[in-house]
Order: C-alpha cells, then structure tokens, then sequence
C-alpha cells in the first residue's frame, strides 16, 4: 500500500553478515563522550568515570541457529547466554549483567520456557551474571532469544581487534572443531531417528563433541588466568564463526598479515578420528566450523615464556606484515591464502 | 528425541506478559553491586562510581507488532527506537547508546533493510543517541528488531515505579488513545485496498492519529521540561499498554490505590471524532488502546503551583491508600474499579 514497488533489489547474501554491518552503520556518527566504541568489536565500549562498560548483543532464531529435535531448552538457554558472555571475555573484560528477551510462538508451554530459563539461571549462577531485563513477546512461528550483556573492565586492560602488531604470536585456548561435528552427528541422529522413532542414540563415542555443541562454555577463565600470568593480549577475539573468519578480523582491523600453522591447530582426539568416519577434513573443520567460543588472541614475543607450556593455550602461528596477506601453512610447508568460509547467518 | 514427553502443558496467556516475566525471572538472584535495579521497571539500573546507567531492551515482531503492509520500514525503524528510549525516559534519564539486531528473511532486499537503518538514523540523531553495536541474522519468516538502550542518569535523579504516595497528583503528557485508533484508521484502508487495489487512500481527516502510529515521539523533553520546572515526579511510567496498566503498574507496585477521573483524560479531537465514527468508546480507548509512549508519573501536591498551566501536561487523578483500589471515577461521578486491558502480547 505505502510500499515503493520500484526500488531496487540487492540480495542480503551478496553482500554477507559483516558486509551488511558495515554497510548499515557506517552513516552513524558517534556523539556521545562515554561512547569509546561503537560497532566493529566484540562488544561496545562505554566509560563511566575511568570505568569502561562492555556492551554486546546476540539474536538466535530457530530453524536457524538451533533446532529443538536435538537441542533441549535448559541447554539452549546456557548456550545463549555462553554466546554473549565469549563476547565479553573476548574483550578482556568481565560479565556482570545479561537482559534477555524472547519471542514464542503459542506452541510452546509455559513449562517450555521454564527450562529454557532453567538454562540461562544455570548459566548466570555459573558465571556470576544478573539477569536484569528483557522483553516477552509473542512470535508467529517458533523462538527467538536476543541477549545483550553488559560487562565491566578497566580502561588499560581491554583488548580490541585492531592492536595486533608484526611478529606477535597467535594464540588460540582449547580445541577447534569439536562444535561442528557434535552438530553434524547430532543431524545424523535425527535423520535415524525420523526413519526409526524407536531408535536409542548411542553417543559414548562422540560426547565431548556433542557437549561442545550443545553445552559450550565461555572462556572466563582465560581472562583470569592471562591476568594471573601478568599477560595483555594485544588483541583478541573469540572464535564464533570459525578460526579462519576471526584471523582474517584480527588481521582486517589491525592492517597486518599472518602465517598459521596447520599442524599447530589444536584438536581434540574425537574430532580427529570423527572427521575421518565423516570423510571431513580436520584442518578445514577447525578453520571453518565455527561456535568453538574458545578465543583467539595475539601476545607480544616477550610474553612467550609466560604461556609456554600452558595446557590452555598454544601457539598456532604469527603476525607478519600486512603485504604478506594471510595464510595457511599446510603440514606439507605449501602456503594457501586464508579464506573466510565461515557459517554466514545471511547465506540464502 | 531428546524431548520430555510427558511434561505438564500450562498455556503462556493464562499468565500474561508481565505475569510470565514475574514468574520466569523469580528465582535469580542480584549477584552484582554494580546491579541498582535488575527486571521490573522500564529500564535496569547499574551504578558505576556513582553514576548510574540505565539498561532496556524490547523486542519487535513483524505480524506481532507491526504490518509492512501499512508500516514503511523507515517509520517502523523509527518507532523501533523510540520505544526503548521511551523507556529511558520513564526513568527520568537520558539514553545515550543502542543496539540493534535484526533477523531478516530472504524476502528482505539491502534497499529494504537500508530504508529500516534511515529511519534507526534518524532517531539516532534526533535523540542524540549513539548506535554502539547489534547482531543481523537471517529469520525463517519475517522481520524480527531488538534494541537496547543505555542511558544515563544522576543517583538522585532515577525515578522508579514503586515509589508513589497516597495524595499524590497523577499526571501525563500529551494525549491519549490516538496511536491506537491510527491503526485502527490504517487496517481498514488495507482492507479497502484488498478489495481495490487501485484505491488512493485519503488520510487526511486521520492525519494526527496515522503520525502517532506511524511515527511516534518518546518524550525526552519532559525530561528536560521537569527539570527546568524543578519537578522530580515521586514515580513514573511510559504509557506503552495502555493507561489503565500502567497506573496499576504503579499502584501495585507502590501498593497503593489512585482515582482517575474520566472528564480530565486528555484527548485529541481527532481520537473524539474518530471513536465517533468507529462507534469506540473514547475512554476505554486511552485506557487501553496502548502504544502512546507518553509518560505517566506522580508528584507531590506540592508541586502542583509548578506544573499548573503546562500545556504538556494534565493532572488526571491522584493516589490514595492502597485500601481504596485504583479507580476510575466516570463523568456520571460512578465509581469503577480499573482492570488492566491493555494489549497483551501473549494473549492467544
């Protein structure tokens, strides 16, 4: 009725999630003092009086981020809230306050919900976050949760994206990949399970992947225990969308280059041996799997004897100039232009 | 699969919006100093070296809450913004930050979600707001917004719902019920034009009550109009369910009574006309039409001499022991007890 039927038709995935981001706010001008950063980050920085605020939103939508045949609520709820919390951790800082809001269609009961709340108490216990706010609302079809979480640092302790300087190492805490494949035998689950209701998963031997799917745990410890080892990333970012996506953000932002190593790719034994019954290729599973929550930072040379040896962390590659571009260095020594491969929200 | 079959089903609209907020958010526990105020009032309360910080968020269905049949994307990212500074508002602050996440599906064009981002810019800049991060996602079906906003305020300045006393005057800003019967005016001009497409819409005789649903003001000059005035209300609201909720809202969480006085709601001559010729009862319209994003609040009758006169705002009633109830006090001098029946998200 009021729609302009003549205006032009761009396709959403032409140009991608951080495409789009971009795109969308790059009129917005900044106008308040407290605001230290806007978009582009992990999280938003806002100064109080010396006191920096973190500030960071995550939108999942069913049928896209998750599937309820395999994910329950109480798990679905933790992992919400886990996915805003890396966020904050990935800043350097810490999470004090969530606000989450959902919209549900009238399938599901109040006892539904209840678990998912279940979940996302469970997460806040845990990891010593309120609940402060948030909006309830119908939807038309299925769940929606949108969480913001708001965190706190001091000014000299936060870590951006964009401070990673030639020759700092690259580091990643835990393993990679595990979250992808824990989806991918969870769909495998399903499509048994449909041809035969009656059928009894047996997971035994893919429980630590099917734990990092669907009960994922941010890094807050990392930042206590970088603390602990007196070391400041010089910067960082927390591993959504996959190892590749988040290096070539490291390395976008920060206008350098980088040299990854293969066999430097922490992996765990399940993911190897899974990656082999699925046909997958391990290192392409690491780089572009994505919802590992494990972060990914750059320390300076000098801090390497602090994290030597340290069963969190290893050390997968350096920073180099940016003409060098990024790459992957293959077991076999060839060089390959990283590239991000990442799950994209927008891919139609 | 992993679905509890037997749980017990309890439909979400027997416990209503703020019911089910109530019933799922019981059970957390304030776990920060830094948390002042966490759910219950339109926006959390977080305090950082004295200063306090004002937290909302709201969440916005296509179908739910708006038709793009009759909404332009750019108004309807307006009125996004708006909704959630209204709340900053309602606390007696000033917003000065927002996130917006969007799930889009693939029906959406950039053109389309570019249109959305002008009228969130627009807002920005009107309201001095500064856009600080978000999520942009892909949805199954339709159109999905969650904000946030932050916002600022001194300690002594934040103004909560539960602080009314008996005795004191009840007040609002602007007019009431026109938003309400302004989508009232626009679904029936859609009906018209799917009957007949080629029909030309003449709104001019609805101009007033079309702008306040389409393109609705939050009330940041009252903010400033109470100060200059040296009015700091004893409690406050934004009128976004519908008068009668929000004066419960109040009274119950105050735990006191009020009597409103039918003669003295303030309506535009637009809203009479039109409830006229719709055949709508205009009180029960203001009361509980809804999305008026005025703000409500209650002074000490000291104040009165201050804000006599105002043409902003009307002195609707006063508040008594909560022994009393909240009433509404008819023109034929009945006395009639007020029942929340503003819209009601979860109502099937």
């Amino acid at each position: 009725m009021i729609e302009n039927k003549n205006q032009s038709r761009t396709s959403l995935s032409e140009l991608g999630e951080f495409g789009l981001i971009n795109h969308l706010t790059q009129n917005f001008k900044i106008q308040h003092k407290t605001t230290i950063k806007g978009v582009g980050d992990d999280a938003a920085v806002l100064e109080i009086k010396n006191k920096q605020l973190l500030v960071t939103t995550d939108l999942l939508v069913e049928g896209v981020h998750f599937d309820l045949s395999y994910m329950p609520l109480k798990h679905l709820g933790y992992k919400a809230v886990m996915v805003n919390l890396s966020d904050i951790y990935a800043m350097n800082g810490i999470a004090s306050q969530i606000t989450v809001s959902i919209a549900v269609s009238n399938r599901f009961t109040l006892e539904a919900i209840e678990e998912l709340y279940e979940g996302i108490h469970l997460a806040c216990n845990a990891y010593n976050v309120d609940l402060v706010g948030g909006d309830t609302t119908s939807s038309t079809t299925g769940l929606l949760i949108s969480i913001t979480a708001i965190g706190e640092a001091k000014k000299e302790d936060i870590v951006y994206r964009n401070t990673a300087k030639p020759n700092d190492l690259l580091v990643v805490t835990g393993d990679l990949g595990a979250a992808y494949l824990g989806l991918q035998v969870l769909e495998r689950e399903k499509r048994v399970f449909e041809v035969n209701p009656n059928s009894q998963p047996d997971l035994t031997d893919y429980s630590y992947l099917v734990e990092r799917q669907l009960k994922p745990e941010a890094r807050k410890d990392i930042v206590k225990i970088l603390k602990d080892l007196d070391v400041k990333p010089t910067a960082m970012i927390d591993i959504s969308d996959g190892l590749s996506s988040e290096i070539l953000h490291i390395c976008t932002q920060s206008k350098v280059g980088c040299n990854l190593y293969e066999e430097k790719i922490p992996l765990d034994p399940q993911v190897i041996s899974t990656c082999e019954e699925f046909d997958l290729n391990s290192t392409t599973i690491a780089l572009s799997g994505g919802e590992d929550y494990e972060l990914l930072f750059t320390i300076s040379q000098e801090d390497f004897p602090k994290i030597k040896g340290n069963p969190h962390l290893t050390v997968i590659g350096h920073i180099a100039d940016e003409s060098v571009g990024a790459n992957l260095i293959t077991r076999a020594g060839q060089q390959i232009t990283l590239t991000a491969q990442g799950w994209n929200a927008l891919r139609d």
